[in-house]
């Protein structure tokens, strides 16, 4: 088979290159003693976290793991060779896995997507973490040093994401397929497992970062800025290390461990798709063409993140966006010329649907990068309406921003939309299968979103840039260096808010083009159980009550989940308030700058009430749509388990991909209004005609946005991210636990 | 048939007992000169905006009336006989009635709907701001007294609502089935333009009066309390007449029509529904069971009103709710009765499944007062964790109200799904039509609303209730009443605004039990097109694109939509604060309390503002659907577009549910908190171990829970409320224009 040969070839290029990427950062300068120390202190708490996290998401995934095994091994009918009848339908043959084999399979699947997603975390972090007093060191030297170490720290978590999640799924199912002897065509489905392992450790990894680094950040400027009066940063501030660990604790490897499952999700997704065509065609290549899809993507990516440093200058004058966004462009145009070369070469004779399909994904992914920057930043019209509300009061900067937010809605929507019914119509065109009333449109969609996921490692390496330049920036505060220096870091760090929110956008986008196919992978798995040929539809009836109600609860599982990560931030915070209003109150030192706070005790006390925090949403999120199945399943028709479900998966993933659009946009802009306000760029007329007043930062209106940006922090950083998790967590745990609906 | 004589005696009952305690009020005293004055100003105002958005809301409904004539008449395929086939299922014969006389039938039922949903809302409001004095007067007098006159000048309102929709439904469809010779199978087809047309004035009816509301209550207080410093319903704010003219027009005529038109849509939904069971039992008792029911839910009203003041007693300890309740018991008692004697004696002998659904229904309204209260009450956990959040401040405030009010959803959902889901089993049970593949499970799903909305002219009475106590309380402050009277209207008012929070709860339920009869409805509608068996199933399937896209634009609009009605608050609010400033500015005396503030004008303001402000969600609401379904007619496949519709409209009615219960329980909460630290309730440890501080008005925690009740206001109010009035127009305006979406 043509181009195999590039998934492992991509996959250790794309590991090699991080590896030289850490070697590069890690050989770098660490600054001053000073820096070095605040440094240290990061990675402690960091690690500390992580360690701990790490210990419980274990320990849940193993008892996942297990049950998985258990469960499916005994609800399963075994997985059933795949053949095609002589009415030219692709059914289901004799069972060649057994039950109890298929969930031991599943389970070891789980798990080992569980370890591969928490190490590609696990050392993202690492780095990301060791980055930051390089960064700072840099900063003193030059903008453009400090670019190339933020940006190359973050690439290494980018990678390895995309790597470790490529090898990942390629060797399981070169495992499952060739050793294990089963034919390519059920291995897809035997692996599902690895898809649910890995969105099991991201939603824990983002519920728990998100929760610690809003809590630590909102409990630090509500008990630092408002109550002591003291600047944000601030040495005196217990919580101020903790703020800084959070901050790599929740967009660096809560990110990573989402876009690892979105992509190892949809890659397993896909490859289910390709089996029916795989039975009609007999060209393995359908099965395969996403992995290689992807492997160009890593190339691509390689290629556009090393140009970067050429595209930075050191002028001064040139906006630390600008050469972000020309490698940006230089990755988009070789995945472009990879998916040409891919389509041409695997899906012989359509190839040009698909590559029109592909194109459709990359364009996507363009466009969200320009919807997200419309909306949240000040230089348009939504962030200055907050702004302007903030005027009269928090009260109005709160509705303008709501209002604004639920806007946004709109153009994710139709987007999403545009993409999925265009992709779908080319995917159709392509008529490969040549079955009657199969459509190939799903596989569109499919193609879609690889085409937009093959800038994952570039958008990835973008986002760890806001962490480690937030860091940079924490340190060289505490550190007392320059101000030429906290000058660049400031202007890195507001262009990582930009990129942090980018990736957000481009996270949502994923989730719903992926929640397309992914469900119809699920309905693969239905369709083996209830031996329905895989080339014939099963409607799933959106009059029927079951799906209604499955729906009407999917959508509550949004708001309650929402709901619950909100008030997890509220309680973490809280308890970190306690903490450093005991510190103060002990030690008069602290605030008289004379004695040092006792930062790791506010790190461990955030770290621990966040863990427990996160176990509520998290179980909720796993337990409602298995709990949904079975009382469905028992209580009612022989289908109406599994139609049930269809209806939470579905519609709870529309109301989620709205819902976290509206909670990461609005949160967005809260933030950049008040960035707008303290950048001196609100104004009043005053008494005197003709003439305006700045509203700047202390004035009634900066007040008010302050309100709004706390308001937004949770929205933004816990509930909105965790919330792409949960989307494709219930693809996940779906395709998983489906025959457990059936009866 | 038997019982049919309880339509016309019960709907004229209601209209004349509404008749005689518009007399009994009317004749009341109406307190000194100064009320009679302050009294005036608000009915002056409130006809004033009631012509003006009259006028706007009759143009706009000629217009589309004439619009639906056209469009109808022109794509229609005209109506066709419903028969029974050899096969034994209920089938479409010849075409009975032409395409064009379909158009223009229907575009009269349409504009008879909008007309006599406008003539309830009207008379409604005109008795109701004639009871604000009478009830100021009242109060100088005795609690119970009252009582008994805000209550029964609401029930004016409740019963003409209740009474016209039961009336100008049966008429209406008398006049096209017997006078114009049409069968009585496809009458129901032809009158759903009626239901069109009552949520069309409904939809403009409460987005316009909701917008109105809030922005004179948010204008009033922002410019007025914080800006100026005095009081609430101080007479030197000009926008203190504004503020109790609003609270009629939104509270009252808007409720009232979004009323009108859930029993309206209903009943003509189930209607619709019995056409295929008549025809398989040759039984017209199941047509016409829907509106025997309604009767005997006025007649059951009319007693429990009644007794009201049977149960208020005047030694002060009674808490005014109580009498309400018992009254509510009484209706909810013989509702009961009234359900037994109606399907025992029209449902033959499956009677009892269909007396198990209704019971489903009461049931259903009984848990959502509860629900609503435990939610909305200062009593229960929720409210409280709101108020002790705010004494960190309103950020916090804003961050836990969010938490509560998305947490509220799963009440809603899980009571919601139940009742759904277990009267459609009962319904099932039933069994009647006995043709293969055929369920009654949709009709028993149609008697469980029908149960659910007998008690509506009750709800209604005691929503309208809420108005007047507050435009009471307004009088008799700004009259300069004794204490004692202040002290009466206050509890009357608080009362008040738990009342109008249960006429949200009951709404939502209503829509969310009557949309997926209504779906049912708008597939009968597409089956008469496509030549499908109406006792046939006709799959929606979720997994196809058009539909799944179709979902997320519905979600989509529900947010839009949201943010719209939001944004106009504040758009309107500006205009006011704008116009008090200006006052206050030009003429000094008004603030020294020498010279009159010029109210007309503020009002007139506003009432230009809203009207102006409402036409953009309106036209999105009724346009959206309408472009969805031409644009994926004209795009896609030949079925896309009633696909893509029906999508956009289950999924949408499903996203505008839960948002509803979102807006409407958070600023419920939010309202509440502030109103339990105002009482006091809000405690912190003092300094001193062992003693507790309490954070009264003036606080900074009673400052920021100002703020969050500020940021409730037009989401309670205003988008709230139009959203239930959104997900019902959702299914009317798909019902008559489904021709148009079918190629």
């Amino acid at each position: 088979m043509q181009l195999i040969w590039m998934v492992p070839a991509a996959g250790l290029s794309g590991v090699v290159f991080a590896l030289w990427l850490a070697w590069d950062v890690l050989r770098r300068d660490t600054g001053t003693d000073a820096m070095r120390d605040v440094s240290a202190m990061i990675f402690e708490g960091a690690m500390a976290f992580l360690k701990r996290q790490y210990r419980t998401i274990a320990m849940l995934a193993l008892v996942t793991g297990v049950l998985i095994a258990v469960i499916v091994g005994a609800v399963s009918a075994g997985v059933k060779e795949i053949i095609r009848s002589d009415t030219g339908q692709v059914e289901y043959g004799a069972t060649v896995v057994g039950h109890w084999r298929e969930g031991l399979l599943t389970g070891i699947a789980f798990l080992v997507g569980a370890a591969a997603s928490a190490l590609a975390g696990f050392i993202g972090m690492y780095i990301s973490v060791r980055s930051n007093a390089r960064c700072a060191s840099a900063a003193t030297r030059s903008l453009k040093e400090a670019i190339t170490v933020s940006l190359r720290g973050g690439a290494v978590s980018g990678f390895l994401v995309v790597s470790l999640s490529l090898l990942g799924v390629s060797s399981i199912f070169l495992t499952y397929s060739r050793l294990l002897g089963n034919p390519a065509t059920i291995a897809p489905f035997l692996i599902v497992g690895f898809g649910f392992g890995a969105s099991f450790v991201a939603l824990f990894a983002q519920l728990g970062g998100g929760i610690y680094t809003k809590a630590a950040d909102v409990g630090a400027d509500l008990v630092g800025k408002v109550e002591a009066g003291i600047p944000e940063d601030d040495p005196r501030n217990a919580a101020v290390i903790a703020d800084l660990v959070g901050d790599n604790v929740g967009d660096c490897a809560g990110r990573g461990a989402d876009l690892f499952e979105s992509m190892s999700a949809e890659n397993i997704g896909a490859m289910i798709l390709g089996v029916a065509i795989y039975t009609v065609t007999g060209k393995i290549e359908w099965i395969m063409f996403p992995l290689v899809l992807r492997s160009f993507g890593i190339l691509a990516t390689i290629v556009g993140l090393s140009s970067v440093p050429f595209f930075a200058r050191d002028d001064g004058r040139q906006h630390p966006m600008t050469p972000l966004n020309y490698g940006y462009y230089i990755v988009s145009i070789l995945s472009v010329v990879g998916l040409f070369i891919a389509t041409r070469v695997m899906l012989s004779d359509v190839w040009y649907w698909f590559f029109g399909c592909g194109l459709i994904g990359i364009a996507t992914g363009i466009a969200f990068v320009y919807i997200t920057q419309y909306y949240t930043s000040g230089s348009w019209r939504p962030v200055q309406e907050i702004a302007r509300a903030s005027r009269t009061g928090p009260a109005t900067n709160i509705i303008i921003g709501t209002a604004v937010g639920y806007e946004t809605t709109a153009a994710t929507a139709i987007t999403i939309g545009l993409a999925l019914v265009i992709s779908f119509v080319l995917g159709s065109h392509a008529d490969i299968a040549n079955v009657p009333g199969f459509s190939s449109g799903v596989f569109g969609t499919a193609v879609a979103t690889m085409g937009m996921l093959m800038s994952a490692a570039y958008i990835l390496a973008m986002d760890t840039f806001g962490p480690i330049t937030d860091n940079a920036g924490g340190i060289t505060e505490m550190a007392g260096a320059p101000a030429s220096a906290r000058h660049i870091t400031d202007s890195l760090d507001a262009v990582g808010n930009t990129t942090k929110a980018l990736t957000k956008g481009y996270a949502v986008a994923s989730a719903g083009l992926a929640a397309f196919l992914l469900f119809s992978a699920y309905l693969d798995k239905v369709k083996e159980r209830l031996d329905i040929p895989l080339t014939q539809s099963l409607p799933i009836d959106l009059s029927n009550v079951d799906v209604f109600v499955g729906g009407l609860l999917g959508v509550m599982l949004v708001f309650l989940f929402s709901s619950l990560a909100i008030r997890a931030v509220g309680n973490t915070a809280s308890a970190i308030i306690e903490e450093v209003r005991r510190q103060f109150r002990e030690d008069p030192g602290i605030m008289a700058g004379t004695s040092r706070p006792d930062y790791a005790r506010a790190v461990d006390i955030t770290a621990r009430a966040s863990l427990r925090q996160m176990v509520a949403p998290g179980l909720l999120a796993v337990g409602m749509p298995v709990a949904v199945g079975l009382i469905f399943r028992f209580t009612r028709t022989e289908d109406s388990g599994w139609l049930a479900v269809s209806g939470l998966l579905m519609i709870g993933t529309i109301g989620g991909i709205i819902m976290a659009t509206f909670l990461n946009n609005v949160g967005g802009a809260w933030d950049n209004a008040k960035k707008y306000i303290e950048a001196g760029k609100l104004t009043v007329e005053s008494a005197n005609p003709g003439e305006t007043v700045v509203l700047g930062k202390g004035s009634d209106a900066h007040k008010a946005a302050v309100v709004g940006d706390t308001v937004g922090d949770p929205f933004k950083d816990t509930a909105g991210p965790s919330l792409h998790v949960l989307v494709k967590l219930l693809s996940t745990v779906t395709l998983v636990m489906a025959p457990l609906f059936i009866r």
